[in-house]
């Protein structure tokens, strides 16, 4: 697919998910491009009088959620997310993700954790049979070098994710992400589970068993997969 | 056991630490009252010509070495850590630990993951035959009253550590504590497992098959105790 018809599913697909969403809702609002087209469009239907309260996942969303007046609070400040909206940046068979190529992918998985229920919105091209994505992780800036190497001696192609020039690129929070560019990962769950029992790894993008509905936008129209 | 012998036995053990650091070893200074017996003996053999290089596990520990004059490296700066020698809150039968009392433990962990070999020094008040101390968790700060309430319902007893005047205890990384007064921990190991599970949690207290070494300074003596 080339570039513009991808960007024409993303806007796409942010209509389709809009209408899920109806007045009082909480709404957990992801981050990244798609997202981009889903809170333009968000911010038109509070302009026309929908009364939401949005929980941003990065400081970008907030920052442009803000600057279409829709009403925010943080996650502490709420009982529980009615429904989150995200992309992903790949989906497998079995529905389970990777995401954090925007490094938000710490924020993204406390506000899915926190939310009823999960939408993911995504153009055809994120839909994979085995994930192949480079996972990403957020680690804590000390010691992460050492944990590079760890990650590379485990055959996990470790490393720490640096801008064009040659600066680390720094999360919301504040820490350090490294890519785990594996050829495939067929067994998501057995990787988490090495994952999380390693020291400095903040939080792992593999978002498992988390989805409840994914929209895929194809060129003839929207696919709804209601997953669980 | 008194105040004044606890005290007096958290600088004996210090002593008795210090003789397994040697010229040109590289040595991780953990934190803590114990360690600060520790940090003073060090600084005193440095001044009489002990060649080694630091690396603490916290900003106190670092500004106490500094003082001292102790040559010190960050955790990326050198290949590896010969020993780390630090305190810890107790020690069950099996020789599992629990640290973070301090807040430190993310720090320290990810410092003793870096060594080849753990030494923990105490006073005999640590030994415990199961963990009732409470477990420190480190978290994002994020959602983390939403993660309260979630390890509330697991029935693990979660509270948010604040300062006598109701501030927020902050780590060394900016992130919360959240103390888990479980009454006893008689299977860490499981417990371990289901913590690494959990979104928004940095690192657990839990020191689970980690030190090599343990020297419980008795009244009568240090006792050294070689685990692996």
């Amino acid at each position: 697919m080339d570039s513009e018809t991808i960007q024409k599913q993303k806007a796409e697909v942010a209509q389709a998910a809009v209408k899920y969403i109806q007045n009082d809702m909480v709404i957990g609002i992801g981050s990244g491009s798609t997202m981009w087209y889903l809170i333009e469009e968000l911010g038109k239907r509070v302009q026309a009088g929908l009364r939401i309260t949005g929980v941003p996942t990065s400081i970008a969303t907030k920052a442009h959620a803000e600057k279409l007046h829709i009403p925010l609070k943080t996650l502490d400040e709420i009982d529980q997310i009615d429904l989150t909206i995200d992309g992903a940046d790949q989906i497998d068979d079995h529905y389970q993700g990777i995401k954090g190529g925007g490094a938000s992918h710490l924020m993204e998985k406390i506000v899915a954790t926190n939310s009823k229920r999960n939408m993911w919105i995504v153009d055809e091209s994120k839909l994979v049979p085995t994930l192949t994505y480079p996972v990403p992780l957020e680690v804590i800036p000390y010691g992460s070098r050492q944990l590079e190497k760890r990650l590379q001696a485990l055959g996990l192609h470790a490393k720490i994710r640096k801008t064009t020039d040659q600066q680390f690129v720094t999360t919301d929070s504040a820490n350090y992400i490294i890519d785990l560019s594996i050829t495939a990962v067929p067994n998501p769950a057995a990787l988490a589970d090495q994952l999380n029992q390693l020291v400095g790894i903040v939080e792992h993008g593999l978002f498992l068993d988390m989805v409840n509905t994914i929209i895929v936008q194809h060129e003839d129209g929207p696919q709804i997969i209601n997953v669980r």
